[in-house]
């Protein structure tokens, strides 16, 4: 047997803490489709012309190759980038295929979200993974794409991330043309400099940034002064409109960006008070987002960095006939998933679904356990019947482990059945077609680490 | 823009096509988790020693390679398969890899599922696929798994088959004792050999299997004989036993794989009615199983093959501490969903999750849409809300084109809100914190083609 050994970056779950990540899929998927979003999947590859296209090699993309054809010293394959495929890196490259292949078929605008393992050959540093779930909300219209769908998009995702059992998350949300227009109306012109400069706040402080907007962005101290004090701008309502004006904003490119950032964040309000911020240092990257971006942080656990980012951009896709231009927000998944596990905010209330475990007496009756068992699975609650008639003392112990909070004994020879509660040691005569086990006890519940956010799972 | 094309043997779905797909994962989930087992995931990727140490190479591995090392030329790693990395191409090594790897943190017998995709690099033809989902059983004993468990887990995927909308089907069940015990009983030496041939059966039919056994199992043309009439064996219940006596089958290992199959057969007909059938042409490779094996088949639908299959084997994993054996049973998903869908066996009751759209007068008013959908998200049912404030006729073939059936009217200036049919026409007035859509429209159903085998989704 060769040795076996986990692999880094390749996260794995043992069973009760898959049912945390589980929980975390079946609330985001649940939410997404009480808002009306389809569900869908990609393929895991792409042509790796496609994956590039962007010139998103940073992304360090896995290639494939079908181990005969390397065998047979095929490789002539390895130039011929529309042939050769790889692994998504993320769900936005297959997104803008799938909707470009299937635009005949789909009606747009497109409400669809998406939960899929991606994957990046990244050095596995840092807590970065090379295989993890991203779970993405999108909308996407045929040309044309109103602008209220950047707060509608928000608040799908300030409801999914509001029942997920985690502590207090905040949105932070921007918008390029109000970046852009203050930075010319104070008088920079290369606008997308400045933005690259601020971008790099969180990593390398207001210092840096500043002697980067001297030397690369022609800022005068005064303008980099200025684009420094218009990024700490921070409201939870509109009353950073006001904070522009006063640091110099003014022209019709600002006030187009503050009624567009007003709205954003006056529609999310109304339908999730407390969670949505405008955040003037939010940058995002330069050449895909038009409208207004996001980021996302959870208190305490800034080190996570943004756990939920995204916004609007204009060309998702394009072909000779149409344009796609969408919303768009992301989840990284497994690295939200993991901080849950190892900072120990999520646990499973037990670790297997079993809710019974129906004893056996001895072989003979076993068909008596089964038929208990069905009994009880025919009104929903989850059971295994134990795997061998060991000493009740035994079985009690393989229950325990598991923390299946209820033993079922079976009665022989026309008596009652009992059922044991584990945790408090009280047994009491049950009959298998009626008995329920208390509501909270049915499911495996997942229990946020203040006890109050807990929420059931399935 | 480069061209968009489909890559054969990579199956993607519309929305509504999904929507039957997700259907089937969640019944397998719901009913597994019912019978206690535990859903695990394991990475995509496992060393490619381990994924060919069975010599399983004809599975045609897909091998991975960073975009970056290959364009440094850095090929060395392609001799050292402990470090090469491959997509599993079933769930079966992972799972034994997971359990060595993870042991001393499991809870013995494990019950687990897992439904994920898995990836092979053969030809695209005849229905085959390079990407497909595949969802699995298994209960896995530490040194020692009892005997019944082989019956237990194919009820399981009983109860699972049964609740899928799709026609009858048949789990055809044979043990691998009973087979060499009968060869061995009317004298033929090399077991193996004879179970090779019969299992080529479907593939050339008697005629050719005949000349295979006298030619290479060194059969007698009676021993032949027999070994046929012994394959055509089907039976329901336990008769199958006096035909096998018949037919000149005798013996310790006869007996004994009787009592097992009629065990099997006994307890999967209690648990779940007129699904399992004794088959003993049911050979299914060789080495790895030891006990029962399964063969699943659909009434009408016999071209596809077994969907289900799996048994019992000895030895999933070792080590130098323990030894790991298990039973298993194994549906290929996407190949299953596939018909469901080309055949027209089930479809989505609607094409996308909303059940109301609520329309918009104009957008000075959103917020009034806005807020009865949260209402009536708020009691659980999907809502979403018109894009643009398009005329009424526009935002019902909105809805129309998507098969939602209600849209719903907010009441402007005091005056109630009201609901519409859209199948029927009719109108009412209605209030968002109280109204009630039918049971069977507030989620998408899946229906299957006779209509009466309905099941509510998610």
């Amino acid at each position: 047997m060769a040795k076996i050994a986990a692999l880094s970056g390749f996260p794995e779950w043992l069973p009760a803490e898959r049912l945390v990540e589980q929980h975390v899929i079946d609330v985001f998927r649940e939410v997404a489709e009480l808002h009306g979003f389809s569900g869908i999947e990609t393929r895991a590859v792409e042509p790796l012309d496609q994956l590039l296209r962007k010139g998103e090699i940073d992304k360090e993309v896995y290639v494939l190759r079908r181990l005969h054809a390397e065998e047979e010293g095929a490789d002539t394959a390895r130039e011929d980038r529309s042939r050769t495929l790889g692994l998504h890196f993320d769900l936005t490259v297959p997104l803008a295929r799938y909707v470009l292949e299937h635009q005949s078929s789909l009606a747009f605008p497109l409400r669809r979200f998406q939960i899929q393992k991606v994957w990046r050959g990244e050095r596995p540093q840092d807590g970065r993974f090379r295989e993890f779930y991203q779970a993405d909300l999108d909308v996407i219209g045929q040309d044309t794409l109103p602008g209220h769908i950047e707060a509608e998009v928000a608040v799908v995702m300030a409801d999914i991330l509001h029942r997920l059992p985690m502590p207090r998350f905040t949105i932070h949300a921007n918008t390029r043309r109000l970046s852009e227009g203050f930075f010319r109306s104070i008088g920079l012109e290369d606008q997308s400099a400045v933005l690259r400069s601020l971008d790099k706040l969180p990593k390398i402080g207001a210092a840096a940034v500043r002697d980067l907007l001297l030397t690369e962005s022609g800022a005068s101290p005064e303008q980099a002064q200025a684009c420094l004090d218009f990024a700490s701008i921070r409201t939870g309502d509109a009353s950073f409109a006001q904070q522009v004006r006063d640091l110099g904003g003014n022209g019709e490119m600002v006030e187009q960006g503050i009624a567009e950032l007003t709205a954003v964040i006056e529609r999310v309000e109304a339908a999730v008070p407390g969670v949505i911020m405008a955040d003037l240092s939010i940058a995002r990257g330069l050449d895909y987002y038009t409208g207004t971006v996001f980021e996302t942080f959870v208190s305490g656990h800034e080190s996570l960095g943004s756990i939920c980012s995204g916004g609007r951009y204009d060309a998702l896709a394009a072909d000779n006939r149409h344009t796609y231009p969408g919303v768009g927000l992301s989840i990284g998944l497994s690295r939200l998933v993991s901080r849950l596990l190892s900072a120990g905010l999520a646990t499973a209330s037990r670790s297997v679904p079993t809710c019974v475990l129906v004893s056996v007496a001895d072989e003979q009756h076993r068909h008596l356990s089964d038929a208990a068992a069905r009994t009880l699975r025919g009104r929903g609650i989850p059971c295994e019947v134990a795997p061998s008639a060991a000493k009740f003392g035994k079985q009690i112990r393989y229950a325990d482990r598991r923390g299946i909070p209820f033993l079922w004994f079976p009665g022989v020879d026309g008596a009652a059945d009992q059922v044991k509660d584990i945790r408090s040691g009280e047994q009491s005569d049950a009959d298998a077609a009626a008995w329920e086990p208390p509501a909270e006890d049915r499911s495996v519940r997942i229990l946020a680490a203040d006890q109050e956010r807990s929420s059931a799972q399935g």
